[in-house]
């Protein structure tokens, strides 16, 4: 029972996503569909890949996992499939891929199905990304999909600037919770610290924070507090509380790590 | 694994859609449930038939499709199954039928299963439209279920209007994106056009279309567009855009074809 | 193919919910696994509770639920798993099942799972109750997974007040529809009317109600009407219309019923 995911911005009212899930059904009787989120901003593949990174570690190995988001192949953005970390994947070389690898994937193909006159938000996912999906699904193997390519499409993302004394980064998403997930890493923290103490600041005035919390709780009902969340970024949340709109934090705001000595 | 789909107006939220997957693995444990939606607004029969017909194309086979919009069984408007195309349709025949097929079912079974205290918004779909779902997807034949009907109940939908030198269509559905589909279908369009050229106009002047895109980026981005989309149905968008809201289209506005000599 | 279930205020736009789908995959490849609601209101056990007590008596035997809405351990709020009725579910003991079942459950188990360093909004659930519900779909008796315990926490409901010639309940819950469904079942209605006349009514002066449909178009479209629906509480609705927002009924709302000589 190979399992499939899907992570797109078809929203779940329309017909798109269900039609997918048919193809897919009627390509592999057995597969096993599970939905990451239908609910990335649209046209956003910086969320798609946040999204996406933070979900497929806790799958079972050779999943499958479809990315339906700016699916449209160009000349600069062929469609390819991944074999990274045992698991696959499968979309546009937009960029997405780069933001959901720290390094370069284990193994790239350049997919050949062709898709002339399917370029659209839904059709290459439906035609092309699910029948290369469900080839892998039956044991089938990439190189039949196409040939080997050596690097994908790197993206500039909002990487955390860091000197001596500070790490500068960057709000990248806002979650159910109102939790301000920032783009700074568990270990770049660690390395950066060296045990130093440190100072948490954002937008708000006054609202620094001083400590790393193992937990939300940590910190009475309504507290701020910073911790390594189930993302290992950063996070600024509040317990019980919408740290998002409580502290007016958003995407692109900057979050800064002072150490002192 | 026969599959069941879900079209409804229950919405996520609430206990009743997981009450109806409940009663499906209770009755056929081995089912594969999918949703087709459950954001179909509410009591909207024809958003209901927009969005399944656009869906079961896709699936397999004898694949049960149960509609949950406006479910009650009322003496004109009694539950039915119906087998068409290879595949299984099964709702109250409330007029959502003649809107979801272009020509009478194959065949047309008035279901026998009693609901007599079952009527409200989900009963019948949870009681007596699985029932017949089950029965089904377990190999069993619709002649069971009740007796051979003829005709399903018609409802005049906004059909496109049409003269020897235009169509006069209707915006009917607002997909994720944005686009406004038109009820004009792709071979009535080229039935009136006989390759003449033609301006598509809509309620906003000055911003007439003249060709058919075969793709949204055919535009440069935030550029309106006309094509046959994923639905089959000609619909006027913006590339990377919400043409919706950016031209203030909706629902039931009028979008004409006019051909030139 | 055991069912497990999932109640949860984690939305479904982030990766939370398929992290936990993922999880219950690589523990137990051939689980079935159903979304009761991921849309309970954050942190409202209140809720999560109604929804689940009205879905779960629609599973198959054995079905196993996990409800992650509070899901943090503290010594007075031990991770336990239940048997009851037939079927399990797992959570933080928070008091959410004292809302659940009318009734002390046949079973309960502290789980000796641990989750020290795991407790946020996500990772007990992801963690801890889904080792524990995969033990049990594996068929695994509740005793392995710790000790029994002979009480849960009680937490004191909103219960409607009866008196000889009333019943003062109030709203606890508003469905998609704009039903309000209140704290009354049927058969404490029943108990006290003793077949006398009544009227239910509400914060709108003159919009009584004197008597309780079996079905919601038993009255005209857009007329008000009381029922016990599909969640056997007495609910005050409106045929094909939105009773919450046309009668401005809410949350905590109280509807008294008074029973006439």
């Amino acid at each position: 029972m190979p399992i499939i995911t899907l992570t797109t911005d078809l929203g779940l009212k329309d017909f798109n996503v269900s039609s997918i899930k048919g193809a897919i059904y009627k390509n592999q009787p057995d597969a096993t569909i599970v939905d990451i989120s239908h609910d990335v901003p649209k046209f956003n593949i910086m969320q798609a890949a946040f999204i996406l990174r933070n979900a497929y570690r806790h799958f079972p190995k050779n999943s499958i996992h479809i990315i339906g988001v700016l699916p449209d192949e160009a000349e600069d953005k062929p469609h390819i499939a991944i074999y990274h970390q045992e698991q696959y994947f499968i979309g546009a070389d937009n960029g997405v891929f780069s933001l959901l690898f720290d390094e370069t994937p284990e193994k790239i193909i350049e997919l050949n199905i062709s898709s002339a006159l399917e370029d659209d938000f839904v059709r290459p996912t439906r035609d092309v990304f699910v029948k290369a999906a469900c080839h892998i699904a039956r044991g089938g193997t990439l190189e039949v999909l196409g040939k080997n390519v050596s690097s994908i499409n790197e993206r500039s993302i909002f990487r955390a600037v860091t000197n001596e004394t500070s790490i500068r980064g960057t709000v990248i998403y806002i979650d159910n919770f109102g939790n301000a997930v920032t783009n700074i890493t568990e270990l770049l923290f660690k390395e950066v610290r060296r045990g130093r103490p440190f100072t948490i600041s954002f937008r708000v005035p006054g609202y620094d924070i001083h400590e790393i919390s193992s937990r939300y709780n940590d910190v009475p009902t309504s507290e701020r507090l910073a911790l390594f969340g189930s993302s290992d970024f950063l996070e600024i949340a509040i317990n019980i509380g919408n740290a998002s709109e409580l502290l007016g934090l958003n995407i692109n705001d900057i979050v800064t790590v002072s150490f002192h000595k």
